[in-house]
């Protein structure tokens, strides 16, 4: 009986969507992994797909997982928790028999596989009984505030991530004592994060930016955009620099 | 009388230190920029100039920026700031020489370029009259929490980023309302940094990391360190994933 020594699950960062902002690293072992799985939106290509395109060989084997639901329901209700832990659970196994016949799995993640994402659900099922190897991409935040062409922070800034999802008064908190913050996850959540900014007195300062670095590339004082649907994935900056400069 | 056409700053990020992790675009700019400049301590070859060198072309002209102080001096102090001030003048009027000769610049910088950095000295001083481009990095706290294999966010987690040069009442401060943290610039900040830490109620959770993704990479639990001198450049991070997580 011979034993197939088990593959290695490579989390690759793809950087936040221009193509040419791969690293090289990404792109080497995307060269010879004979298994490419992402994540997608049922019925879409996927963005991680789409970065990677160039780069994905014509023979390797696919695995795409689409999502079984995304933003139309509440996280915290139980219907989104049960269905999206089963995804998570199915996606991990597929993962897991690839490895275990021998073949290495590249795992496309939009941004760094260890900043926020799903990544990480597989990550935490597959690292005790197999190797993975993460490789970090650009995050997409920092796509955002090079788009923008506003540097986030100087000399002894505090930055402060907040997710948008969170409420009205802690995202009021947070921005009252962060020098710098970058609202990620905007989405439905916009209104509130307008008024967020306003009670903490920042919100001539917030810059709205939707697809950083793609095609598609929108850039806005957050105070000229008005009200209007905004994606999902779209990011509010508020850039640094009040205090210390050396000007 | 001919014009010359000014030539473009790039903003070259270079990512956290594996030369691997360089970008495809900024290994693009550099091979044919035809001035590479660079900041680095007196002496030195200079980190960014060592992860670049694989791409610098043999017949660039170079030109190394030699920071006058650089940690010995506290930045509140007026001899730091009136010595740091002229430097950066001198080191933006160098650049804006080639760019006005017509030649591109590219200017190396560690990390990613709008995230701290001397670049953003230059950048202020440059960005009213000539093109500047910059080209994003993957930082250098992202190279940290990938040697660390420590998923830094999950889910809705708040992450805030700080100087270790804030004061000790500062640092718990935000400590304490963070899911996850890190905590840059820690050298001689580290006893600081470990009662903020422990004050917040966080200091078992830390992960101490030097030169992340470099040769002499050194990933320890910051509880294990015990008193010893550490590296300005080394950070400290408090990974999230305390609340929810679909397990």
């Amino acid at each position: 009986m011979s034993e197939v020594k088990s593959g290695t699950l490579f989390g690759v960062g793809l950087g936040p969507g221009d193509p040419e902002l791969m690293t090289l690293k990404a792109v080497r072992v995307l060269s010879s992994a004979p298994v490419v799985a992402h994540f997608r939106k049922a019925g879409r290509t996927g963005h991680a797909r789409t970065i990677a395109n160039a780069h994905i060989r014509t023979d390797v084997v696919e695995a795409a997982f689409e999502y079984p639901v995304t933003t139309e329901i509440d996280f915290r209700e139980d219907g989104y928790v049960s269905a999206i832990r089963d995804f998570y659970e199915e996606s991990a196994a597929a993962i897991v028999a690839h490895l275990e016949g021998g073949r290495d799995v590249a795992l496309l993640c939009e941004g760094d596989p260890f900043f926020y994402g799903s990544f990480l659900h597989m990550y935490d099922r597959i690292k005790a009984a197999h190797q993975v190897m993460v490789i970090p991409g650009i995050t997409g935040m920092s796509g955002c505030w090079t788009a923008a062409q506003a540097p986030i922070t100087y000399g002894d800034d505090v930055m402060t991530v907040l997710p948008g999802t969170l409420d009205e008064e802690a995202l009021t908190k947070h921005l009252g004592v962060a020098d710098a913050a970058v609202i990620m996850k905007v989405g439905h959540n916009i209104e509130k994060i307008k008024r967020a900014l306003s009670a903490a007195g920042r919100f001539d300062d917030a810059i709205y930016v939707e697809r950083g670095t793609m095609p598609g590339e929108r850039v806005a004082k957050l105070s000229d955009l008005g009200e209007c649907a905004v994606p999902y994935f779209s990011i509010v900056l508020l850039p640094g620099g009040r205090g210390r400069r050396i000007a």
